[in-house]
């Protein structure tokens, strides 16, 4: 299946089908010199995979984890690029994760001004989310994503064949996503979480996700104003993630701690259990006052008040600004009943 | 004067005034976090002046020259604002040269995705040049430009009143690039060089080498076609900028040398008296094969053709594509004749 996102510039083509990394010499253009970005935790078969379909490839594997979205990895790369004679007529192709795609895609966009950019997900989190959108980006001194691009790739390919080799855990970690995007935009998407079959009918998750996200980025591809909805649960889940050295959270479960709080009592009551069933977490185990205070640095708040997005209803959504002070309040009295006792 | 760059998206007003940088403050919106990229090799005073009008400014001065368009430099920026809590609603200035533009502006594209960006330019090269025309980038290795992005400035702000400052090679340096540009497309701006007048006039240079810049930037954003000829004496002078580290020849002086064998004859002889008014070098003083071997390293080749801008009347151009070897025979074969013995 294709689904084409509409830019008033450079829209692309997003391929979602089974074995399409095989076949990708034929839906990219690999013919040139093609840099592969891959990390050490991607299967190295995928990026061989790829490369044996390039007519001159360079496969460059970085360390695997958020260290590698720094300004001496980027460096690197594009020294690398410089060294191999790349053009602005070459490319850029990234296999792997949301840091492997953010990393050489911010690549992509930097070196000679920009050269053109494939990306290929093999996570369930990249596939439902990171790979579209066209944000890349680096990190610098623990500050995620703070330098960086919008810089729409020339196509995406996400072959759910390949998410066959992820851990259950990486794959909870990239439903959270889904289960976000479905509470604001998609109620059918949270029944097929209700009904338990979200890993049986992966495909039709991925799709219906990135529907969902393609419409908001079509509408608002630099951050103006709905693409907000995409941070339901990120403001506090980036607070509990900036606490992420001591408890090795992943992304999507930290989204999944900052998504319950943020909507109606009713609507708890049924997240609490899709969460459970997929264990995610729904405590936040950290200082609340210091995951607060974190979050309350995020980018999203303006002097002293803050815009967090609430979902009233399942499907729905609502963006509140309120006072810093009264969001805390709020967040310290949202009693999360997940049926076990608190210890 | 006011000249709006007309681009399908983010065009941009250039303001062409004496005295603009004492009155920035009601020509910019510098009513917020202001960062200021300035360089020692420019009077402190001009960043001084910037800053006394906004809300919220810091000042920021990298060591001067090339070697501050590095991947350190950048980062250091950032941090800077990052430290400072700057947001996207932020901005930043470049006061200065070209490498000044070229590293603020690059800052100003990757920090948060992009904040805005105005450029006060303070040199002759700068104003009449590179800070119009939305290229911005940083250096790797010794190889210049690698590594960027096109961004528009929010606005620029030309006061040929902090011209004053400059010795007079940096003048000649600047005016180097406007001979060029009269070269391809503005017989009567060579007029004014042929009649020694563009020290006298050098508001009026500055007004019409803009004006053929922004009809070129205007007609050819990217770089896809058009926006070649301003790259007229830029291969051969790239050549001789490569071995600058012995020579310490300026980039407009490079491309005063770039400039005459890609000439008609007659057109040469026009063109070396008013090189020599404005103390321009006229001859190579390095190693011919070096300098031929560097330029055809440059980004202008694909394989073994090479595209080169060629003058065959005063305010004309053609592009040429020819194989590498014949270029260079061409070049060996141009006599520049001074009307000086060659030693």
């Amino acid at each position: 299946m294709i689904l084409h996102m509409n830019l008033p510039q450079n829209g692309y083509d997003i391929i979602l089908e089974r074995g399409s990394l095989k076949r990708a010499g034929e839906l990219l253009n690999l013919n040139r010199r093609v840099l592969i970005v891959t990390d050490t935790g991607v299967p190295a078969l995928y990026a061989q995979t790829l490369a044996a379909q390039c007519a001159n490839p360079v496969i460059e594997t970085v360390p695997t984890g958020e260290g590698s979205k720094s300004f001496a990895v980027l460096e690197q790369l594009c020294r690398v690029m410089m060294e191999h004679h790349f053009t602005r007529s070459d490319c850029v192709v990234a296999v792997g994760g949301g840091v492997v795609g953010d990393l050489a895609g911010f690549t992509a966009a930097s070196y000679m001004r920009g050269v053109d950019f494939y990306n290929c997900p093999t996570t369930v989190l990249s596939q439902v989310d990171s790979s579209i959108g066209g944000k890349v980006a680096i990190n610098l001194d623990h500050v995620k994503n703070i330098v960086g691009a919008f810089y729409q790739p020339k196509r995406v390919l996400i072959d759910p064949d390949v998410l066959s080799t992820l851990p259950a855990r990486q794959i909870s970690n990239g439903l959270a996503e889904a289960v976000k995007m479905s509470l604001t935009s998609d109620a059918e998407l949270f029944a097929i979480f209700e009904d338990r079959n979200a890993i049986e009918r992966i495909d039709t998750v991925i799709e219906r996700a990135l529907r969902i996200k393609k419409a908001v980025v079509e509408e608002d591809e630099k951050e103006a104003g709905l693409r907000r909805i995409l941070n339901f649960g990120h403001t506090l889940g980036h607070g509990v993630e900036a606490q992420n050295d001591r408890n090795h959270l992943y992304h999507g479960e930290c989204v999944a701690l900052g998504m319950l709080p943020m909507c109606a009592e009713e609507v708890r009551a049924r997240l609490l259990p899709v969460l459970e069933s997929l264990a995610l977490p729904t405590r936040i185990e950290d200082e609340m006052e210091l995951v607060l205070d974190a979050a309350s640095h995020d980018k999203k708040c303006k002097g002293q008040s803050i815009s967090v997005v609430y979902v009233p209803r399942v499907g729905e959504f609502e963006i509140r600004t309120l006072p810093i002070e009264a969001w805390k309040h709020e967040i310290r009295n949202t009693v999360i009943d997940s049926g076990k006792e608190s210890t």
